[in-house]
């Protein structure tokens, strides 16, 4: 395999061609970017760790019979993942109110939802990824009726299946966000990352009545370094997958 | 009928108790506001425009198998209503994109869409009325799932015969807000007003280029007066409505 042009620099990774156009060779970086770019810094370690940790989580997941763009982890900070033609949509589920959805609602942060909920937002930065629902991504034709009914019962499927993974890693699936996309044999496949920058990931232990974020909100909120957190992901994780290799050997 | 203490002073309408629990006396204002009450002003005659624009779209809409909370006009700016239990929800049908869809999607006013698009916006002065999906609706408990689907079907039945309304006074029907409530006999209803206050109206008349805007926008974007405009619909309204009258008799 062969890593050929740069097709695109983004907020948390570079893609790279491939001399097979179905293959893409990404790596991870080290910004670190909130509110639409509006807060960015490099933090030493972020990319080995997301890269990492997103390849355990994609294995972690195609083990439950969940596959993904995923091909192979080459290096500390890269990964060879199948080339799709991306939806132009920030998939997110929530398990509870937290975050955009905590303040769009004036609901406090930690509310439980009647039941998992469903958000696109339209992925441009120009327009700030406005929150879109289903009858305007139709009008607006950036995904069939069809596509979107794949798509939500994937996402759907999709956190079940994280929500029992951190579960057994004493730690508490608050929302997350993923992108899919559709394969040169026209799958639509879960695709880009999925990391503590992409997820609301809460500590279930020692709840001492506050939260203890092992997420992204610690760089959006200032609440510290994120390295350590992000470690402790990384590490259950890594513990986790080895267990379940094991006991299937 | 009596009027007894105002229940509500809204940003258009001022709500008043009677001697039946179940009708509501409705007044009428000349205020007029845009962004969600950052700009105010009051304009004279347009209590009684309003007033009179809703009770014919009513009818008509009544005439056509659509009913309302409608019950008749009692005086230039006043009306009976049936009280409803409402729901918190704008519910807006776009049959070509303008304003804040325009603007959230970046495409251009007048863009026409693949299919009319309904949106919901949860009413909410503190929190500025955001934009809500139907799932977040679900999880926030503000209507039941059979309720949203009671409520889609209901607008698409609206939009269909108010397009062919305006249609029939030269008049395209853009887009409209609309609410609807639960009467005390638990049936869903449309309720509060149709006006050019609530609908985009563009003049389908001497067509060169430009947009000959007849409703809120020429106050929301400072385009002269709101009046004759208002007063070209209720003309055309008026006329339709006794047409109609006539060919029944
Ligand atoms: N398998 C794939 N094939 C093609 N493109 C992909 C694939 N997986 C992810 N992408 C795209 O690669 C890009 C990854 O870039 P990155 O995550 O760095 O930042 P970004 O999307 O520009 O910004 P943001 O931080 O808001 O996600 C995204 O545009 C994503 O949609
Ligand atoms: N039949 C009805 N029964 C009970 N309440 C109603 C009925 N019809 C309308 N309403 C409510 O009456 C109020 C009308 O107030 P008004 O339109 O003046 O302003 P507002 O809703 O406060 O603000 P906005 O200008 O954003 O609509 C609204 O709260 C509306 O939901
Ligand atoms: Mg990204
Ligand atoms: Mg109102």
């Amino acid at each position: 395999m062969e890593k050929l042009g740069m097709l695109y620099q983004g907020k948390a990774k570079k893609l790279y061609e491939t001399d097979n156009p179905d293959v893409l060779w990404v790596e991870y970086t080290d910004q670190a970017t909130a509110g639409n770019g509006a807060k960015k810094e490099n933090i030493a370690g972020k990319a080995h760790l997301n890269n990492q940790i997103t390849s355990v989580v994609f294995n972690l997941l195609a083990r439950r019979g969940i596959p993904s763009h995923f091909i192979r982890r080459i290096s500390d900070t890269e990964q060879l993942n199948r080339h799709m033609t991306m939806f132009p949509l920030e998939i997110v589920m929530r398990n509870k109110a937290a975050g955009s959805f905590a303040e769009r609602y004036g609901v406090e942060e930690g509310t439980a939802l009647k039941q998992p909920v469903l958000e696109f937002f339209y992925k441009s930065d120009a327009l700030n990824d406005p929150f879109i629902n289903r009858e305007d991504i139709l009008a607006l034709d950036l995904a069939s009726a069809q596509d979107l009914d794949i798509i939500a019962s994937k996402t759907r499927e999709i956190n079940q299946a994280l929500t029992a993974i951190f579960k057994a890693i004493e730690v508490e699936l608050v929302d997350f966000k993923i992108e899919m996309g559709r394969s040169s044999q026209g799958v639509i496949l879960l695709a880009d990352e999925i990391t503590p920058d992409t997820c609301r990931l809460w500590s279930t232990r020692n709840r001492d009545g506050g939260i203890t974020h092992l997420d992204k909100d610690i760089f959006r909120r200032d609440l510290g370094s994120i390295i350590p957190a992000y470690q402790t992901i990384l590490d259950g994780l890594t513990r986790l997958d080895r267990a379940e290799e094991t006991g299937q050997d």
